[in-house]
C-alpha cells in the first residue's frame, strides 16, 4: 500500500484499560479515508456523495502510550456502485489492526449510483507497492 | 436550577486515569444546552444562530464509573448580544462540577446581534427552584 | 435479541455531514456490550480479561437527528476462547445498523485462555425472543 | 509562549455547524498540556499526581476545515498546590482561541500536595518569547 496516512495518537483515544479504544481505531481509518479521497480521488472533505456501508476492524495488538499510527490505505477494485477501501495500521513498527471499508457513491438525491469515472481512474492509477 | 437534563455517562467517556475525562464535561453541558435550547427556548437543534464564546468549567469531584449526569442549567440575564448559562453537574447525589457558557445570538449573515425578545421572555419564564 | 440498551444520541455523536459518524457506532455497541457483561455475564466494566478482537459494522440507515438508538445484543455460540456478539441498532423503529464483534477471554497474564465455564453458562441462559 | 503543540484536527473533531466542536478545544489543549507536561516538566503522561482543577477556554473564531492547529502553552507562577497554564491556539495564522487550566498537584494517597520543587524550577527555566 502506497498511500499512508499518519494519525497521531491522542490522549483522548486512550481508554480506562490504558489502550486506544476499539471505537477510535475507526476514526484512524477514517482520517485517512480523507486525505484519500482528497490526495488520491480528488474529492474534498465537504463531498455529501460517498457514504460508509460497511467497516470491519481486526485488531492485532493494542496501543499502549502516545505515538504516530501509520495507516496505509488501498483501494480494491470499484464494483458498480461502490468499491472498497483496505487499511493496515502500523504502530511502532508493528501492525496493530487491519481493516476495510465499503464506499458507496450517492447522486444528488441521496440514492446509490454508479462509482464516477474519474474516480475509477484515480483509483487505478494509485501505484501501489 | 429547574431544569435538569440527564446524561448517562459512557465507558468512552473515561481516560487512562479511569475518570471521566475533563474535555467530556464540557460534552455534558453541550447536550444539556441542547435539550435547554429546544425545551426551555424553543430553538431547535439545528438552528445556526446561536454561537458559544466562552466555557468555563471547576472539576470538583471525579467520575469513576458509569451512571448518570444530571445537568442543572439556569440562564442568567441576557446582555445585549449574549447571555450566560450556568451548569451544575450532579453524579450519585454529589456535585462534580459547575460550568458557564457564554452564547452569542448571530444574524443570518454570522454577524453578533441582539438576543431576540422571544429568547428573554422564555428564559425570564422559566422557573427557579 | 433479547437483550435492549437504550443509548441516547448525543450532538457531539453527529459530524459535518449533519450524520452520527460511523465510528460513533462502535461506541454504541460498546456501550451495549459493556451493559451486557454487567447484567448478562456478571463481569464488571473494570475487568480486563475481555479483549475485543474484531469488530464489523452494516450501516443502513443514517441517524440524523437526537434520539435513542436501542441496541439489541445476542451472544453466540462460544468457540475455545472467543465467542461473538451480534448487534441490531434501531433508531425511530427502524433498523439503522446491524453489527458483530469477536470478544477473547485472556488471563492473568494477557495471553488469551479458555472462555470460562461461567460465562458461558450465563450466555447460554440468556433468554431469546 | 515558546512551547507549541501542533495537534492536527481530525475530521471527527468537527459538529454538524461543520465547525470544530467547542468541547475538542479542551481536548487540543489537553493534547499540548500532556506534552508540556513531559517535555518541558519531565512528568511522563502516565503520572497520576495532576489533576485539572478549571477549564476555561475563550472562543474567537471558529475552525472550518482540517489542518494544524497550533497550541502555544505557558506556565504561570506556581501558588502552593496548583499553578496555572495559559494555551493560544493558531489556526492558519489566526488566534482562534485563547485558554487555560489550573493543575493541582497530589500526593500518592491523592491528597492535594505543594508543586514539586523540580516542576517549579522547571516551569521557571522554560523560556519565553
Amino acid at each position: 500500500m502506497s498511500f499512508v496516512a499518519e494519525v497521531p495518537v491522542r490522549f483522548r483515544d486512550f481508554d480506562s484499560f490504558g489502550h486506544v479504544n476499539n471505537a477510535v481505531y475507526a476514526t484512524y481509518c477514517e482520517q485517512a479515508r480523507v486525505q484519500y479521497f482528497e490526495e488520491v480521488i480528488g474529492v474534498p472533505l465537504s463531498d455529501p456523495h460517498i457514504v460508509v456501508a460497511h467497516l470491519e476492524l481486526d485488531y492485532q495488538a493494542p496501543i499502549e502510550h502516545v505515538g504516530t499510527v501509520d495507516v496505509a490505505v488501498e483501494a480494491g477494485e470499484p464494483g458498480g456502485k461502490s468499491f472498497p477501501l483496505y487499511y493496515e495500521l502500523t504502530f511502532g513498527g508493528e501492525v496493530v489492526a487491519t481493516g476495510e471499508t465499503v464506499q458507496v457513491a450517492m447522486d444528488d438525491s441521496g440514492r446509490p449510483t454508479t462509482v464516477p469515472e474519474s474516480w475509477r481512474e484515480a483509483i487505478a492509477n494509485q501505484p501501489l507497492d
